[in-house]
Parts: C-alpha cells; structure tokens; sequence
C-alpha cells in the first residue's frame, strides 16, 4: 500500500470539521496541517484532529509534506486559493460549489490544467448508496425509459437568516437554496440525464426579510429530451427526494436531511422504493402497483469523496469523478436558475457558459 | 327528507359506469333513464343500473321525470349537451374538465346563468379526504404557512395510445395528460393556494408515437406570490401526490392511483403525513425530523360530488363548490400551460381567459 497522502485543511468553518470527522478515518489520507485567519479556530481544530497549525496559506504550501488541500473557504475564494495552490503543485479538494461565477471556474480550470494537479469538487450527493443505485437501475434498462425526474432539497436555514450572513446576498450566494443545497440535485440530474439545456425557474424570498431568494422551483430540459424539476427551498422542515419516472418503473429516493452530515449513517437513513406492476392486465382498472424496497449498495459519501481524492494523487490512472468541467457545469446551471427568475424567461446553460 | 333528484346518465363509456355505481348507491339520488347514441351500449347500460334507455337527448329533456344530467360524454360535447339542457330547464352536472377551450367554457356558464339551473363540475379530486384535510391544515395556521406545493399525476396510459384514439389530438386533449389527469391537480392546486397567475411549461410526446404531449412538466406562480410545480404525465407506473411545504411542517399526501375509481377504497389506499421538527435546537446539525401519520375525513369523492349536486338541486342554500367559473380557471390554466411548452415562454392565465 502507498504512503497515505499528506493534506491540510484550509478554511476552517463547521463544514470542515465536518469532513475532518470523516477523513481523517482513511487509511490513505493523514491530515498534517490546518488554516485559516484566525488563530483561535486554527488551533482549536490542530487541537482537535491533532495537526499543526499554519499562519498563512503561503506557510502552507511551502511545506515540503503538503501533497493537498482540502478546501472550505467562503466559495468567492475557491479561485484565489486554488490558483495560488496549484501554481505550487499542491493538489486540491474543494467543496461544491467550484464558484459562484463562470469566470471563477474557468480560472480554477485553467489553473489545475496548466500545473496538471489533480483537482476534485466535493458534489458528494451522487455518491450515496441510492442514488449509485438509481444511476445503475438507470443504465441497466430494468425500469425501462426515463422520461423525467424530481429532485427537491429543502430546509428550515432561510427562515433564520439575518442580512448580515453571507448567504443572504445574491451575489455570494447565487439563488440562495439553488446554489447551497440545488447544486447538489443539479449534480444529481446530470449525472443522472446528462448535460442540461435550458432551465425556467420561479424564485423570490418569503417570509424573510433577506433579499435573497429562499423559494426556488425549476424546470430542466435535457440535451436528451429529458426533463425534469428542482425545488431548492429554506421555507420549510428539511425535504430531500430525487423520483426518477421510467416507463416501467418509478424509483423513489428519500434520505433523511438530519443525517446529511453524519455520513456514515446516510445511507441507513435514507429508502430507495421502486414502484412496479404488480401483474399487467389488460383492463387498466384491474392493474394494481406494488411498491418494493430496493437494497442500495453501502456508502460514505463524505468520506468516498476525500478517499477518491487522494487515490488519484497516488494513481495517475484514477481521475476525480467530479472535475473542473463538470462542476462549472453545475454552477452555469444554478446562474441560468437564477437569471431565468429575475427576467421570467427560459435561459440557455449555454448562453451562461459562453458569458464567462 | 326530500324525494330523491330523478337523474339521466348521458355518455355512457367507462367512466359514466364508474360514476353510476356510486350515485346509484345514494338516498337522494334516483336514476331513471340513460342515452348514448349506440344502441346496444344505452341498452346494456339500462339493464345493468335498472333504468330506461332513450334514443335522443331531445327524448331525455322532454320526460317529466328527469330534473338533472349527469354528463360524461366527449369534453368537446360539453357546452352542446349543458346548453341544451339547460335551456330545457335540466340541471347539470358534467364531468372534468368543463371544456377543452375557453369559448365552450364561457358558453355553459352562460347558458347555466341565464336558466339559472344548478351546474356542477366533476373535480372530485378535491374533495378526497386528504385534501380536505391539507386544506384544514392550512387554513387552521398549524403547519404555519405555505410556501410551495409540489404535485404529479402520472400513468402509463401514454405508453399505448395510437394515433386514431382521441386523447392522441391536441385539439381535444390540449396537453395530453395535462387535461386530463393534470386539471385534477390544477384543481388541487387553485383550491389550496387560490387563483394560478402565470405557468411555464416543458412539455413533448415521449416514447410515443402520437403527437400529442405524453410529459409535461410545469411551474405555476399564484397571484398570493406562492408557487407550485405539476407534473402530469402518461410515461410511467401510476403515482398521485401533493407535497405541501409550510414554515412549521411539511405534509405528503399520496394516493395509489388503482383505487381512484373505486373511490370508496380512495381514503384508505392512500396516506397523508406530516413532516416536523420533533425538537428545536439552537445546533442545526441537531435538529431531528419525524414523520407523523395524520388522520383524514372518510370520503368517497365520486359519490360525494353528486350527492351534493343532488342537494343543491332540492336546497337553494347549496351551492356546488365547483361551479363554471373555477372550472374555466382550471381549463385555462391547461391552455396556458400547453401554449407555454409549445411557445417556449411563460403564458400569463388572463391571456387565455381574455382570449376566450
């Protein structure tokens, strides 16, 4: 077995900690440093995962034993931070989303490329247990054709939300739930249909006093001819689903939003239902349904995500499931979302690609 | 008690015998005689409900004995038959949807206005117990207050249409399953949040080789600033729910689309859960959800709705909760729905209805 990869943790916020809970359990991954501005935090958490400390990022990647970051600063900083990283020759992890604006994107692409570092994007919702399982059900042809999908995300944080949280602003936080939580789903669906086309989205604040949007819902057409529909939503008690429709099946995927974090118990936490014939008949009232539960296989989605990551920096022919490429792809359609509410017209994914 | 309201059945396919198995079972309804244009059909259906079978509409209208029509024929017969009959005096009560345009529409509203004779249409599906009960649950403020609502109504029924069946024509099925499965949760969707002001729609024929949309996918912004998706579509197993998000609750009402017509079984084939915080805490990583059956009215949608129209025939005080004016609304937001997709746009409802 190679050595384990050497990474530091850069941005120190609950997500981080989060994601430390869990990598730091690989074999394959040793945390050796942390940073981030403030001192307090970043000896708390050296303190708590047992790593240095460092004062700057520029301490950081002047180490000779940091092989890659894993990266949770505010997402306008992604592309500072990676640049700055991969011009070092330092690998980077970032968490979803790669940025909040094309231009961003296209410079974290660029600069990974240039240095041929190996780069990840945290998208690790596609890796739980149902929906690999959906995917697969998906590509095996069992449930027959997919003609659309539903995926919805929601939780309570928007109800909560003062003007001075960065998430209140539409320019940090493109969307509001569509970029926090529907980046996610949008990952999902296009992972699971491909590449989306053209989106119409209705989005406004309610029963908030931020100016961002917190209720947002958005219909997708696929290059394939696809479709399907996204609620990304802070007005509410957690919801997330993803029910593809098949012609000869439905799958139904529920996961539990309080067990998000806890990645290692998402998958026991969450029910993938595949909706059937129970017989078919020819007189359509005597068809009857029946609903089965589907055995999912067993993930750590966060946990996953950091283990592939670093495999990739021992093996050249492992690549990082979720790229640069595919990750502004998922950000182009968050901003198309966000567009297509504002000026109440269907927006092009491409006409967003092209501006940046 | 008052004598039971003498009826005829007019149209006599599939669904005047699904209907007619419920209103025969009614105190106060009593049916006397029934009409189809075939013969052998009018003769099969007097046997098997024990009524007379007449050879014309004219026929129906001139006995003594028949004080209302329960009216299943073809959607583009509608404002023919009601306007006949209501200029006979003859009250009316038609199945969904009232109209396939909103000419027809505006022409039974005024033919039942200007006889002043009770008119009723078949939306049943909001009168399952269900709804009833999201309804009461909005209203009472205890789930706090709506944001969105997610609905869909698919069957496979798109999957074996041919060319020469009549849901196949866009011009008598506008929308494919949007009129006809769709206007139900349109409906639903008025009901619960009030007037739809604008849609937006993607919407093709899919695994299909009729042209007319067997998916359909929309986003509706209500004139109260909430929003709702409604999928309706012929692609798939059957599957029937309404998601409602709320700042306190969530509530899930599905329905096993097999019991639909056998609308006795409806309430018990179905489930309505809430979704709440079982404890608030300040940690948001915390918070735990719990879902919690919720127990709804006994109903029987289809014999309900008659039974009322009954009443409202014998007691001016009853009025039919869904008369021409709803009606229209819920076709002309099909029509806007349709002219969306069709004109890659989002179409306001008052365009249609200005149209008309």
């Amino acid at each position: 077995m190679p050595d384990p990869v050497n990474v530091a943790a850069v941005g120190l916020g609950r997500w981080a900690r989060i994601l430390a809970k869990q990598y730091t359990q690989l074999d394959n991954v040793n945390l050796v440093t942390c940073f981030t501005r403030t001192e307090a935090t970043r000896e708390a958490f050296a303190e708590d995962f047992g790593c240095d400390a460092d004062e700057s990022l520029e301490d950081v990647l002047a180490r000779d034993d940091v092989e890659g970051l894993i990266i949770t600063v505010p997402n306008d900083y992604h592309a500072d931070v990676i640049e700055q990283a991969a011009d070092a020759g330092v690998n980077c992890f970032v968490e979803k989303p790669i940025s909040i604006d094309i231009e961003d994107a296209k410079r974290i692409q660029d600069a990974v490329e240039r240095n041929d570092v190996v780069f990840s994007v945290g998208h690790s919702c596609r890796r739980v247990g149902g929906i690999r399982k959906t995917k697969e059900m998906i590509e095996s042809g069992e449930i027959g054709e997919v003609s659309h999908v539903e995926a919805e995300w929601a939780n309570e944080r928007g109800l909560e939300l003062t003007a001075d949280n960065w998430r209140s602003d539409p320019a940090k936080a493109p969307g509001g739930p569509l970029v926090q939580l529907g980046v996610h789903q949008i990952d999902n669906l296009q992972y699971l249909l491909g590449p989306v086309k053209q989106v119409f989205t209705y989005g406004k604040p309610i029963y908030t006093e931020i100016e961002n949007f917190t209720m947002s819902q958005t219909v997708l057409e696929f290059e394939s001819g696809q479709q399907a529909y996204l609620g990304a939503n802070w007005t509410s008690p957690g919801v997330f689903f993803i029910n593809t429709y098949a012609t000869e099946g439905v799958l139904f995927y529920d996961l539990d939003f309080a067990n998000w974090s806890n990645s290692e118990d998402t998958d026991e936490n969450s029910t993938l239902v595949l909706r059937e014939f129970e017989e078919w008949t020819e007189d359509k009232d005597e068809r009857k349904l029946r609903d089965l539960d589907v055995e999912v296989p067993d993930t750590n989605h966060l946990r996953d995500e950091v283990e592939e990551f670093a495999n990739a920096i021992r093996d050249p022919d492992v690549e990082p499931e979720v790229g640069a490429e595919d990750a502004m792809r998922n950000v182009a359609v968050v901003l198309a979302a966000q567009r297509s509410a504002n000026e109440n017209r269907p927006v092009d994914v491409q006409e967003i690609i092209d501006e940046g």
